[in-house]
């Protein structure tokens, strides 16, 4: 038979994330594995309600064909919450998306050339390289440390002639790591001076666990910086409502992308999220979101105390849903996971993060649909493994 | 600043019907432009219960995040439908989509090329052509007569290395145009013949008025054949839940460039889909939108014979939602739609509809947005207006 694939049917590859799930998601594995939001937080009965009150009050409205923009006044509420002093932000430049994964696949699309280079951080987000990876770029990984991109790293991006950098300034996936207010300022202005743009992909920052907000990249950096938002961390991710900020111009031609990808989100899931978050009901979800979050961070930085060998590091996240961890360098994060499974635990290893020489002493573990006495038990499990590799 | 466009950031333009269907959203506008369904057809008061039971009995499952091939109940229930004596199809052929503009969007991704050939009936679905075009392809339009492409058309297709033929068997749009079985046999023939693969968009079998439904090219082509199909014209469009059906090494493809595109299609509206179809709700609902339609089509065939001059000629649809028309040489219909417009009457012109050598003196007319007595006051202006131009 003549199917004939083409270079990018040929390129792409399942996320390791989404494999390993698939493996774990028997109810005996002890899972730090997945990304996924707690369930227990999401507002059923709030969404059950905005459903019969969408259908009574507008339902074949909410159930015919939308603009591809999306729903009017549920991108007027985003412009206002992105809006800052010097920083205001039009409702035109806001494009509603199907989580904000799409995103990342519009951004390609317009902006990517085959072979064009793409600035990532070290490690960066799994699903953005696989979602880019079908513009067929080619991914240059910016030096970071411990508060993200550093400045002078960028400065090579003239040279490179690069699209964008992308970067998760807030908890990031999956080092958990929060970029300092002035280093984004820094990183702003080397920006700048290599006339680099940036994809701020932002997902997390409504988890901070003590409330606080720093300034974005898109309130310091204005036409510089696309910003991505979602409210798969803060409601649900199963109604798939992410979003896109842009410049007016880049945002018509991603709106024209999403024209021929799927013509616009479900209507019906944009009116019921809109609902749901009208009133300021995030006000009120999402610090409960938070203080649970917060607990179980708190549980599993206490397990990694107890349980991890001395030579084992790991961060402190001040918010998110991941801690990132360096192992010895003799053990190899994939090792451990095969042995970890026949024990009935899971993570995701840290080498498919990196787009370039992958470090293999890492892991990423998420500690929010695990309840602290089983965060307990699965990292002493871990902690036997990893100290019966090192023998 | 450096925002650089890419070349298909560069290349991808908006849909025409799109374009005018935001000038004839006024409320005196008559439109015949939209290929909206009617939105009195939609099941609100089922689609409610949906949505209540599905939260009650499974919420968090349907809010959270969900594996990428789309709902299994779903896929089973849609593998079950598409099954024939002979051509028995598995879940794992089945991709839920974000409408079936999604599944083209995918195909783009996995089996073009760009430059490569893809063949197209003439006219064809404008946008088909928008989604594949982001793939950059070379669109061959292949010669068509009352009953759908030539088959000698297709031999053609071996010394283009087309990567498939796309094409719409069922009340086609832009044309309303019906592909007879043996037809289908003999492209089917011809297509083995070139060694060439078909994907079958067919979102409107459903709407047979006679309640008929003829083999589908699936059904008669197994391995050779994508099917795709959709929930929109027959539930709600506002819900976006189209399908594919693809031989199992391709859909697997697929499945991965979805993941890369948006993770998966909103699983809570996949579950109120399911919950309102599992029960055989269509067998009841579907009998009532082909009445409808029915006669809101003779409606507009009984105005065109009255009010359009000798020398415009149509099709005479047994199902869907749109007649095509073939006005005088001398009328161009983008002229036509100007005045039009300005006597409050909207229609889609032929032109954007071609992908090579356009002609001009065409329209698509939709007749299921528009109560019968309106039909004739709109065909009635319609006409006076051309036998103005004739003049």
């Amino acid at each position: 038979m003549a199917w004939q694939v083409s270079v990018r049917g040929r390129t792409i590859t399942s996320s390791a994330i989404r494999e390993i799930l698939k493996v774990t998601e028997r109810p005996d594995v002890i899972s730090f594995a997945g990304g996924l939001p707690a369930p227990q937080t999401f507002p059923l009965d709030r969404i059950r309600d905005a459903c019969t009150d969408v259908l009574a009050r507008a339902g074949t409205r909410a159930l015919q064909y939308a603009p591809t923009e999306g729903l009017a006044p549920l991108r007027e509420w985003i412009a206002e919450r992105h809006s800052a002093p010097g920083c205001a932000i039009d409702p035109e430049q806001v494009l509603i998306t199907t989580g904000s994964q799409q995103a990342l696949d519009l951004i390609g699309k317009v902006l990517v050339e085959a072979g064009s280079v793409v600035l990532v951080e070290t490690p960066t987000y799994l699903g953005a390289l696989q979602a880019l990876s079908l513009s067929l770029p080619r991914f240059v990984s910016v030096p970071c440390d411990d508060d993200g991109p550093l400045p002078e790293g960028l400065l090579a991006a003239r040279a490179h002639d690069a699209r964008f950098l992308y970067l998760i300034p807030n908890f990031q996936n999956p080092t958990g790591r929060y970029i300092p207010e002035a280093r984004r300022v820094a990183i702003l202005q080397a920006a700048a001076e290599a006339d680099l743009t940036l994809v701020e992909d932002d997902p997390y920052s409504a988890l901070a666990y003590d409330g606080s907000s720093a300034a974005t990249f898109l309130s310091l950096g204005g036409d510089r910086v696309i910003r991505l938002g979602s409210f798969s961390k803060l409601l649900a991710p199963g109604l798939r409502i992410g979003y896109c900020i842009a410049p007016v111009d880049i945002r018509r031609r991603l709106v024209l992308a999403k024209q021929a990808a799927d013509l616009h989100t479900p209507s019906f899931t944009q009116a019921v999220a809109f609902e749901v978050v009208k009133d300021g009901f995030l006000d009120r979800h999402v610090p409960t979101i938070r203080s649970l979050y917060a607990a179980q961070c708190a549980a599993m930085l206490a397990a990694l105390e107890r349980h991890f060998p001395p030579g084992a590091v790991w961060n402190r996240p001040r918010g998110g849903m991941f801690v990132w961890v360096t192992l010895p360098p003799s053990i190899d994060g994939a090792v451990l996971l095969e042995r970890a499974i026949e024990e009935k635990v899971a993570f995701v290893p840290g080498a498919p993060f990196y787009a370039e020489q992958p470090q293999a002493n890492t892991m990423r573990l998420s500690f929010v649909t695990v309840p602290p006495p089983l965060i307990d038990e699965g990292i002493a499990r871990l902690g036997r493994l990893i100290r019966g590799m090192m023998d």
